[in-house]
This record gives C-alpha cells, structure tokens and sequence, in this order.
C-alpha cells in the first residue's frame, strides 16, 4: 500500500453505493476525494449527508460529472451503477484512462470473458497500458457461489462435481428487493416479468463459468432457467402479503454441461417465507467437501464488504483486468496504516 | 505457468509426501523429476515403487543427497520432513539456493513471523536474491484455521473476533494418529507425554497469528494448553482400545489475546469416539457469520491436496516468503496445460 492515504472515489451512489460510502469511512487507510451519480437529485450534493452519515457534511462533494471527481489524483474507483457490462464499459474505460484502479459491483464483470470476450480483451489491455487492476466483485456473483467454492476445492485432491445451493429468506429484506423478486404476483404475472427481464438475478452464469475454469472444465453449454416458487400458505411481510397459490419468490437455477453431464449445478433461490437463508457447497471427489453457511450471507452487507475489502488486495494486483479467482480475497482491517 | 511442463522434486517420501507424490503424477503440467529422502531404507529405489503407485517402476530416482536431485533444472521443490522450522531452514534454503519455489508442510513455515522473525527475514531475503517464492501450507495451519476464517471474512465489514473449533473424530484414522493424541493412555502418562512434547499439534500459534494479522488485531499475548479428552465410556477402534477415564485423545487451544480480552480462539479436539468430524468458523461482528465443513476436512488427504494445488499459484506468485493469507488458494486442474 502507498504511504500516503488511498484517495477513492465512488461511482454511483445507490443504496450499494451508499453502504459503500459508509464502510469505506471506517477505514483508516482510505481518503474519500468524492463521488459520481448522474442524478440531478444527487449530484452537487454533500456525499455524507446523501448516505445518511451522522457525522455529515462531510464537505466531500457528489459530481454529474465523472471527469471533475477524477482529476483528482485518484488511486481507486468504486463502481456501482449497474448490472450490465454494455452499459458500464464507457465508465470503466474513464476510469481506467484517468489511471484508476476499478472495483465495480457491476455482476457481468465479475468473469466477463465467456459473454463479452471482447469487451473483456480490451478492458484487460486498456487496465494494462495504464498500469491499473480492474475486478468485479460482490457477495454473489464474486464470493459465495464461486470465489468460496474454489477456495473450498483447495482442500481436494479431484473434483468431478459442484453443486452450490444459496436460499434467501427475503421475509426479512429490503421493499425493492420482495418485488424484484416477484413476491405477492400470480405465476402468469411472474412469467411475463421473467420473459420481460425483470425479474432475473445477474450474475450465476457468471459463477458457473469461473468455477468451471478453476477446476479445469471444458463446458459446452451453461444453461439457465427462471421459475417461481409458489407459496404453500399465506405469507404476510412488512412490505406484501402472499397468498397461497400466488408466487413467494424465484428459483434460478444455472448448469454447467460437459458431455452431456451436469458437473456444474447453482441454485439461487430467494423467496418469503423461507424461514431461513444458508448456502451449501458441495464438491463430488476426493475426498468429498461440504461448506455450509448457516444463516446466509446478507446480500447488501456482504457486497458492500466484499467490495472495499477488495480494494488493497487490487492496489497490490498485476496490472489488467482480474476476477475475485486470481485475488486472495480478504478482510481489510480499519486500523490498516496508508 | 512455463510452456515446458513444472519439473518438481519432492523432498521426504514419509506418508504425507507419499501422499504429494501420488497425486503430483495426476497432475498433466507436472514432470517429476526425482525425489530426496535420507534415510538409506528409502534412498536409490525407484519413486513409483517407493509410493506403492500401480504403474511402478517410473524410472524416477530417490536420492540421499539433495543436491543430486536439485541440480536438474528443477521449478519447484515440495518439502515434506519435519514440523520444525530449525530443523528444515538448511533444506529450505539449499533449495532456494538451487533457484526452486518451495511449497513445504513444515508447520511452523505456515505462518513464522512471530516465533522465528529472523529465519523469517533471512528466508525471505535470500528468496528474492534467487527470485524464488517459497510457502507453508497443508489443511492446518495453511488453510481451515487460518486461510478460510479469513476468506469468510471478505464478507464482514467488521470482525471483532473469531472462533474456530475443528473436531476430529480419530477413529476411523491411521495408527500412528491415534498414538500422536494419546488414545488409550492415562490421563497422567498422558501429561507427562505433554510435558515432553510428544503429544503436541503444531500449528494452531501460527494459524492465530495469521488470523490476527489479516484482522488487524495486535495481540499482546497467544496462549496455547494442551488437555486430555477422558472417555466417558470404552472406545474400541482397529488399533487402541479406551476404557472410560482413560484419555480418548486430545484438546488444544490457542487463544489471542489484546486488551485482556479473547480476540481469537483456536480449538482442535482430536480424539476417538467423538462420533464425527466437523470445522465450525464463528466471526462475530457485522455481520456475524458462520461456516462450517460438515464431516470435516481430512486432514491426510487434504495436506496433500492444498500442498500440490498450491504449486501453480506460488510459481505466479511474487518472489519472496509468502503464507496462503497472500495467495489466491485454488483448485490445480489435472488436465492444466503446462
């Protein structure tokens, strides 16, 4: 790490932003030089009071404009606008050309090379010829159902098989996402939501094919289907109530085939009523490996987390664009010296 | 990783390296290309036949002298002898020497800045003179205890402490393991067995350091005690039999200390009897998260594993002294290109 504090900046400050914001705050080594979003309701204002800190003004200003909170002898870009790579690589590429290194929560970055092998070939020369790292990471796509799974598979001496099951509890979660999910729609509905794209998690395709790489499979097809689950009885939540018969959630399963065998099985599944979240790793092999994670991982709280203690694992990486695969992922203690 | 295929040495065939060399040969990338082992019981036979492969003789040659197998153009040398730093440092650095990576299962190398800072600096320097990189790593230290607690917490956006009980059920184990804790001796044979160091897991002072230093604590103090587990009631295994009050096998804690309080707690309980196996990882904090490895991770199987997945990411790795809190610990393919 550098010696004098790590000046970053946030690019977009949504609510992943904003819990962004606040635990890079927390953070010794860190100096917040300012923030990017677009939105005419955010831009010009005070960055702590736009994340709700108890401490603001911080006198940390947000900019429409990505170039002014740029120009400012910046190490290190946070990025969170949006899932899609298309949408994002104008932003990356600005980032990248003002020298900065580039974590982005954006869910196609985090192992963009079998969806957009040429978008990823020249973020990778363009991070190269500046001489900055670009990752996209997060709890998931980035960690659990990937980044985990292979450091998991270091323990094994063969792996035939992955299977990798993440159930959400959204009882508990945040409006937006009860009704991203479908939550309290009839299945009809539901159905012409996933065929409209609206309801999807980014991002398991993704995993799949970073755990395929990892362990050394040649996959000849990831494919990825979107179901509801239906609610067995009535569900009630702060936000909706759900009716037995209607729809409680989605279940998005991704598989990875080689010869015509699934080695590759991802299972998301986020609905109310579930009465509790965990993750479950299973490799097939020798020996055989299960990891569970009893009560999940929070999402929002994970991503934000995975995010900024990402930040001096990048500034420490080789030059190009990286997955959470090459970096050893870690924890980045607030007491760490510039 | 070269495009001619890793030449690899292994250093000391007891049942660990055995275990490396077995699983080394289904490695595609690997050519070994010999073997060192004092003991005059081992020394000139052939490698396959000394490793009681099926396809033996390889025509691979276990040698006495480590410089005859070191002076081949060999990539990377996997060191398997003792636990103790002291004694392996002239093995270390006569590899290092000879222009080799060492990936070793000494378990005092895991982590050795605490115990031994000047063997530490004195590896670590001559390392870089030749360009080399060298670790300690196996299933622990090197991985359950230390290198997974922190990879867990990549997910935490504060840690105030961690707990790691790894239960080992011994019974279905090797005989010497059973002997190692204990298993059928009286509590006091037992404790003077403490006393003079045979009864004794190496390894958890280091797993408690690396964890600390990755969480950004400054412990004043490790504390580390070794207990008898009593029988409650007769164990029959192959190899002992254990009345009840006699020792079923062993308890050890290592606990980091700052500020009077428990930041870290390390527990490995090994006895027979126990009924199973299981790693439990508790990082309290926000948000508080849990992991655990249903059955355990064999400990034989496993060292074997993470020593021979851990050769293609230390060949990328900096030159240097590392640990596995530095590298990306992953899944090494049998069907990688060289």
């Amino acid at each position: 790490m550098a010696k004098r504090k790590i000046r970053v900046v946030q690019y977009g400050v949504g609510p992943i932003g904003a819990a962004v914001v606040r635990l890079m705050r927390t953070k010794n080594a860190l100096e917040l030089a300012g923030a990017i979003d677009m939105d005419p309701a955010k831009a010009g204002k005070d960055l702590g009071e736009l994340v709700g800190a108890e401490d603001a003004p911080w006198g940390i200003q947000v900019y429409a404009d990505a170039a002014q909170a740029l120009g400012q002898g910046v190490d290190l870009v946070v990025h969170c606008t949006s899932s899609y790579l298309k949408e994002v690589a104008g932003q990356l590429f600005e980032c990248i050309q003002a020298g900065c290194c580039v974590v982005s929560t954006c869910e196609e970055l985090a192992y963009p090379f079998r969806k957009y092998p040429e978008i990823s070939a020249k973020l990778d020369a363009e991070a190269k010829e500046w001489g900055v790292a670009v990752v996209g990471t997060g709890v998931n796509p980035g960690f659990i159902m990937d980044k985990l799974v292979l450091t998991a598979a270091a323990a094994a001496q063969r792996v035939d098989s992955a299977r990798v099951v993440r159930q959400v509890d959204a009882s508990q979660r945040r409006e937006p996402l009860q009704k991203k999910i479908g939550a309290g729609t009839d299945p009809d509905e539901f159905r012409s939501q996933v065929a409209a794209g609206t309801i999807k998690h980014h991002g398991l395709p993704e995993s799949v094919a970073m755990v395929a790489d990892g362990l050394g499979y040649e996959l000849d097809d990831i494919i990825e289907r979107v179901e509801p689950v239906i609610a067995a009885e009535r569900v009630v939540t702060e936000y909706v109530t759900v009716e037995a018969g209607q729809v409680a959630g989605v279940q998005q399963i991704a598989r990875g085939i080689e010869d015509g065998q699934d080695r590759i099985h991802m299972e998301l599944k986020m609905f109310v009523g579930a009465g509790s979240s965990i993750d479950t790793i299973e490799l097939r092999g020798v020996p055989n490996l299960s990891l569970t994670v009893p009560g999940g991982t929070h999402g929002d709280l994970a991503t934000a987390a995975i995010a900024v203690n990402a930040i001096p694992v990048l500034l420490d990486a080789n030059a190009g664009l990286r997955t959470s695969r090459d970096l050893p992922m870690c924890y980045f203690p607030e007491t760490a010296l510039p």
